[in-house]
């Protein structure tokens, strides 16, 4: 298993990470409970504040332990995380303890309380910004408030789920286009 | 070029597509004017009703058409269509028939008005279902209301942005899990 050396990374640049969709784990915590979860379900919003849509149902403990804490971290798993990432999708927070029984390792964050996963090469520290739709739609607007990334993951082999047991692993990147790019479209 | 032969796919089902988080092409039209812009900042809100979630900043012109005539057609291009995909993202509607500048094939759609890009093997043909979040978010929520899906295409090769003008392109399907998912997670 990797181990990574995160640093601090630029909060308004964090689309690199998440704007080609990755699956992502979600940690909070609340009082004396925590939680892991599996999303898919997020979009970018805005570089500055840096926010963040996440689609997070009320059916999971992690809804609950963030809509009360105002508080969680997206961290970002790669394809040698696939067992992990299945399991935490399929098991419920009251049942277990989803880091010990993960084999994921918790590291304190520098702003929020939930917990960091070490195993993972990025994460973001993000704070409720809006739960205008939450009771409609399920839907947090977060801003990431400190992110975490390490430099040395160029290309990560991030999982996308496609529905039914189905994972895709982010591939090549394509010849560089920003010489086709008008400037102020190079954010 | 690839030429498609898109068939009905079922709307509950369009995050096979669109959760792993590809670059798609929206088209729009109201009264004589019509509109693509590439987007990135999207998500699944919901299986069904079908919903998408996207951020569509107010500078575009597909902006206003889409407010005006409460539609728009998602359309997932692929790595041949890179070149104007990028062309796209850097000019203005006002300046150019996107369709004819960009070689594209504007087809007609079953219910909305705005068209089908026929060199994209997958379009979802969309309402406004919810624009609370248009005003503060530029966020609109639509209703998938038609898909249509070439079903001969099995693993597309997507375009994921990364921002600074780098792309990249969906690779590999892991191996499948389902077996290890808990049914009723098997949506």
């Amino acid at each position: 298993m990797a181990v990574y050396d995160k640093q601090n990374f630029p909060v308004e640049k964090v689309r690199k990470y998440l704007e080609p969709g990755p699956v992502v784990l979600v940690t909070s915590s609340w009082e004396n409970q925590s939680d892991i979860m599996t999303l898919g379900w997020h979009t970018i919003l805005e570089f500055s504040p840096s926010l963040l849509g996440c689609m997070i149902a009320s059916m999971n403990v992690s809804h609950d332990l963030i809509r009360n804490s105002g508080e969680c971290v997206i961290n970002i798993p790669t394809r040698e995380l696939i067992d992990r990432v299945v399991a935490i999708g399929n098991s419920h927070g009251d049942e277990i303890d989803k880091f010990a029984d993960n084999r994921l390792t918790a590291e304190p964050g520098c702003v929020v309380k939930a917990p960091l996963i070490a195993e993972c090469f990025a994460s973001f520290e993000c704070r409720l910004y809006d739960g205008a739709l939450v009771d409609n739609y399920n839907f947090f607007i977060f801003e990431v408030v400190k992110a975490h990334v390490d430099p040395q993951v160029e290309l990560p082999a991030t999982l996308h789920y496609t529905g039914e047991g189905l994972f895709r692993v982010m591939g090549e990147q394509t010849s560089d286009q920003h010489k086709k790019f008008k400037p102020e479209m190079l954010i």
